[in-house]
């Protein structure tokens, strides 16, 4: 079972890497100044993002692909009782739970070290602080604690409510592999076209708190605050909806699948 | 029988709220002042509304997903004789077509109010009035009833024509999940690029009626008129295109599939 | 025998009409004034374009979908001995090309008309006649029969090679629908995206001859001429292209695939 | 054995010309001026080149679709025996790789040449050599080497990890093919996306160098140079980043699959 659990954490580890790195990259390449994909918009911001999903779960087949701290708890409030693929299956106990999140936050700081890098010459010419930030963490286009946290939390719970209602939360690999690569993506892309307006949708505390200590870390040129003043919301917000989502779904997904 | 209509009630009812939470999501975010996606794009709009399509059958299995009145009545039209899934199918009577209507009517009001409280602080600030309405309800481009009717009744003939063409209406479950989710989702998208210019594409009587009691109801700040008087169009329209689907398809698709 | 020809002749007349009324339709929303998706990008109109052919696939299943003569006439020279399904084959033979594309001319004509019917507003508002007629028709950028002869060619040689490549022009389903609804829908945005920056790529006799013809016989306010002496590169092109891609088949693709 | 080389030459050389037909053609459409596509956008070019990856595949199955020297060594370094379809196999020797290889620079040169002339009047008109060169090849955003060549490693990475990742690189026909064409064309255009804004994500020697022999050959109008400069970046970069991805992939997939 050890080894299962080390298996599950490098799957979650190199699978978050991939999505934050292919996910940060994109808002690297839309924000950035001198980028070919400079202004490209915010559809491209979500069409990349949704299809940074998708390579994160191809490659995160055996811990059935959480990469998302959301997702791992809101199948733990949903009652799951294994996670992983059924090659390499954990029991939910604290010490797995802290392993898939912990993986979860080790690979999204990896991740974006790597988007630092492939737009390292972009992030020392760019003047603006809040660009280079916005490409590790998300920050509210309207800062409003308590509101901004409402809209992380409903784009949290669609997340996990279809994924799980998709999947079925009660099976050992109810992650995103559990909705399918492709499904997944086109989920996060509809999340973020519909729902990230007002806070840029992080929807996962992996996501955001990983690439904002990547950012406080790495000497990037020029560099400012790493807000740490909002960094709870992106973290509490997902949190709560996802937890709640896999709590609904015990009583609605039953009968409605 | 009862237990069977109450679980596709409550079906159609999370998917419809699932299918407008996403989609006046994405106009939201198009069209509020200080949105990240604001001023997206028609196609941005077109395709958020696919995937609340696709994300509202996923989590409406259980009633074939039909989350449009004008999919229930041109199912009625073309002779269904039960709706639901094999599960729990249900008789189609005067009982259960209400059921259906009634489910995706409050569903979509439901959807509305939390489209409304995620992007409660931009519709605080946005000045216009009309585009607070347009978050919820949809409006001609150039103001004609009759030619509106036409627009409307044009794209939801296509729709539910393809849906029966290619689920066979006949079936118990011919309802959006018939399709599948990724092809009805993709079709909306179609259908919305395609024929969403001179109407903006209610072709859904729910998704039109629903939001629009949500904007006359909730207490939005700065709003203007509920527009009832264009009310009837994105209802009447619908209608008629599905039932003239329902209709047409019967001669002409058990040749054509 | 000529119980299957009449099946598939309606099931080509139906899917081209789709075919057009979408693929059109986007045009319209594209280019004539006060519409929603006015000018929604050259991306937009290659999604709309791609997703008209995915609908009119879905419908046309009887007939294989050709929905264009150059796919018939790429499958009579690559050697296909019947056309449709396997429900309702057809002999290939003169009567039944000649059918085929009756079919899709009068199916083009027919999408045709309800694209004027649901834009009918924004056509008697567009001052332009160019315009106009652009929904309809093809024209080129830069105008040079020759040159422009040449790009319809090689884009309707990717589309009948793909397809027959894919598909197995021998059989005798090999039409669009032997590709599958969505892999063809995102070649043909491929091929506009990518081919379609010389002469809006018609790369379908039908879906151009047919709605010009329309654009001739309509009574379209403010209408201009319907161009006619450009009318003939849209038809040979695309003729001389699938009738190539057809031929190269024969030798390439039974290694290939 | 040799015959089988044959066939998978072949099918490399027609794959990739697909390929660069399409991949190139759409950046000719945004580029050159006055062609219908102008200015459409990085997105556009992201799709346009996923779906050109998308055709190039559907045509390449017998060679498994590598379509990429840096596919070809990635899965050499991970320890392949074999190339090709389970119908044409071919053993993996210094001969098989050169002709995968060769067969890909010559189907890019034929590629890019059917470019030329489906944008000839736009070559001719445009008056800037730089953007005329910038269809046929990949140019850094801000020039760099060494940074250019770790954008390149890091693009590559991706692709070849994960299409070695969902394919198993150990079985014989693990190339593109492995992860299907619509997978990897998603791959492709996210890709483009996040990790394209540096350098145009060459991330494939073949679709960069043969091009640029095109651009040296081919008599276009008012052409400067070729930049020869630079064009060891996107031949060198994607080399490391795939054997890269190949020997990561030994350790890692193997458990993560």
């Amino acid at each position: 079972m050890v080894d299962n659990l080390g298996i599950d954490f490098l799957s979650e580890l190199v699978g978050t890497a991939m999505l934050v790195l292919l996910g940060c990259g994109v808002v690297a390449n839309v924000a950035l100044v001198r980028t070919k994909g400079f202004n490209g918009g915010f559809l491209m911001v979500n069409i990349g993002w949704g299809l940074a999903v998708f390579a994160g779960v191809i490659v995160s087949y055996a811990s059935g692909a959480h990469l998302n701290p959301a997702v791992t708890l809101g199948l733990v409030a949903n009652g799951a009782t294994s996670f992983g693929s059924a090659a390499t299956p954990v029991d939910v106990n604290f010490l797995s739970v802290i392993a898939y999140i912990g993986a979860q936050l080790i690979g999204a700081i990896i991740g974006a070290v790597f988007v630092w890098l492939a737009y390292k010459q972009h992030f020392d010419e760019e003047p603006e602080p809040a660009n280079k930030l916005g490409v590790f963490s998300t920050g509210p286009a309207i800062r409003s604690y308590g509101w901004n946290l409402v809209t992380e939390i409903v784009g949290t719970f669609v997340l996990v409510f279809v994924v799980i209602g998709f999947g079925g939360g009660r099976q050992g690999d109810g992650g995103l592999a559990a909705l399918g690569a492709l499904p997944v993506a086109l989920l996060v892309i509809g999340i973020g076209a519909s729902l990230g307006g007002p806070t840029g949708y992080a929807i996962n505390p992996a996501r955001d708190l990983g690439p904002r200590i990547a950012h406080a870390i790495l000497p990037i040129k020029g560099k400012g605050t790493s807000d740490w003043s909002y960094s709870w919301v992106p973290i509490v917000g997902p949190i709560i909806g996802g937890i709640l989502a896999g709590l609904l779904a015990i009583p609605l997904l039953p009968i409605l699948t």
